[in-house]
């Protein structure tokens, strides 16, 4: 599955299938600015932290159209690209792609936004590329840590529709199934927007793989019965020292998967972690609209006048309760500071 | 909140608030005889152990219309109560409530079934007022475990529509209050049914009591937090040692609870205490039909075609998670073997 992020050169659009009403229906949404590429990565059209800093790569080209060739283009375009990497506060990948754009542009010299435009296109197409390329890699790697029969129990979605295709969490598990293990699936269902149920489910019955949903709250009891092998999950941003922000609920899963002896791996490509943020406390957590809870479709679940916590993400602590790192370049092991750094070192030399 | 179990003695049937679609609507469910009443125990039209209690009670009563008082009336009856009996597995109340006036019918010699008509529905009402003593005393010896300005968690819904009437998780909050003490609430929304987000809401907010709703995947984050100074949640059977059957994810908050040195205690009438199970590995866990999981209203959360699992209790192991059990005789403390004979055994002295 890779169409789900498409630019369409006729249009000089970005085109995304709607997460928001899978798996009900298969509609697209196109973004043609700033202003819709920022509407669909805050109303989470898209979400994932890799299919965010695509999202957000092609974002930099489209708000290229925005800015005119007058005087003064290269400010107003450094205010759109500051709007748009603010779109979301958890997800590194989305600063990590502006900033890539921003750098790309700074070494081309006098560039006209025609030129620009140019430069920029190919270079999101290619980090289109290379994302499923390396989950693929980071498939190869986590495939090879699941064993034949192995139950996978999986938070949120961090598949192909979290990333460019493939995925990073579920691309552990197609990676497994192409070793030839025979693996299955538990998806949580994450609430409240419902991942798990809704994405998860859909990308991996639509693969033929073997999934089950059961609901957040049944993670203790499923593990207590020995019903789950592994827990693989994808990460929004990894701090220095390994600490894990994923979709809210990830760190109840990895407590109760080190109490019940059941290894916990993040799968994150070396672009979500961020050496810049020392420690899991000092990544920020969204707050997001309590509608997301209150409402399921057109249903609402609590009385009206009374207050909900809607946090999007928390924290795993790596050392204590992360078994490894899964990324592109291998699975990297605590302690993470260490490896972390190592693991970057390397691509410098 | 106490009309929600009425017994109509003009028309002869138990007519119960439909929980199955509150907080949209109030609407009210005819007990008419013993499918009926099978019918809104399964479907939770009712649910919540002490009030499957006392709807067992008064179905009882309506079992006995089915019979009539021809030949063979009393084995016509036994068959009904069995069914009833087995309506649900897990919540003890049932059985213990089928029991008591099995018992009475036993102790009543040769009666008619107009007569035993009599002394069930006579006893019923006294069960069901008894029930809100027993919830008021148990709000009493839990209210003084409550610091003033304390946020406590709670779980599903054990309150005044879980019971008679007053509850008994919520009973204690209620209890908490009447002395005096500003409490607030965080209300787990309890997927897959909702009870949290519809039921302990409702009911709070309608006693204009500070209540907050979080999905349960926030369980981890707001403890750590430090926005949770105490968890009180009920429970549908605690065995003699002191393992508690609540409503699934029950488990992971009492897990979440001890990392973070939350006290967590469970609001349990001496009748929802079975002596006859041993230990938690011996209560039978309700597998429920996935539809609960798979709609929210009309609205379809999963793919056709995927399985998913609902399974609706789980077991917090006693004397390692639970810092006590509150009962109208008193809060009881691990180990749990020891208080638990030791109160029954002042009961009966």
């Amino acid at each position: 599955m890779t169409d789900h992020i498409r630019y369409d050169d006729a249009r000089g659009c970005l085109v995304l299938l709607d997460q928001r009403i899978l798996p009900t229906r298969e509609e697209y949404f196109d973004c043609t600015d700033t202003a819709s590429t920022i509407y669909a990565l805050q109303t989470m059209v898209v979400r994932g932290a890799p299919a965010i800093g695509v999202t957000a790569a092609y974002g930099c080209r489209l708000a290229l159209d925005e800015v005119g060739d007058g005087p003064g283009w290269q400010e107003r375009l450094q205010a759109k690209l500051a709007e748009l990497a603010a779109a979301r506060p958890t997800a590194v990948n989305l600063k990590w792609a502006v900033d890539l754009m921003t750098a790309l542009w700074k070494d081309s010299g006098e560039v006209t936004p025609a030129r620009l435009a140019d430069i920029w296109l190919a270079r999101a197409k290619e980090l289109h590329a290379e994302d499923i390329e390396i989950n693929k890699a980071m498939g190869r790697h986590g495939g090879a840590l699941m064993r034949d029969g192995d139950t996978i129990m999986t938070h949120c979605n961090a598949g192909a529709l979290a990333t460019a295709g493939w995925g990073t969490a579920l691309g552990v598990i197609r990676g497994a199934l192409e070793l030839g293990r025979k693996v299955r699936v538990i998806a949580n269902e994450t609430r409240p927007f419902l991942q798990g149920a809704r994405l998860t489910a859909y990308e991996l019955a639509k693969d033929g793989i073997d999934v089950t949903v059961a609901c957040d709250n049944a993670v203790g009891l499923l593990m207590q019965r020995g019903m789950v092998q592994q827990v693989v999950v994808g990460a929004d941003r990894v701090a220095a020292n390994g600490d894990a922000a994923n979709k809210i609920g990830t760190f109840t899963v990895a407590v109760m998967a080190k109490r019940f002896g059941v290894p916990f791996y993040v799968a994150a490509p070396l672009s979500t972690i961020d050496r810049n943020t020392p420690t899991g406390a000092d990544i920020p957590i969204e707050d997001r609209t309590p509608d997301e809870v209150v409402f399921v479709g057109a249903t609402r679940i609590t009385p009206e006048g009374v207050p909900v916590y809607n946090f999007a993400f928390d924290v795993t602590p790596g050392d204590e309760l992360i078994a490894g790192i899964i990324t592109e370049k291998g699975v990297l092991r605590p302690p993470y500071a260490a490896s972390i750094r190592r693991v970057f070192a390397e691509g410098a030399a």
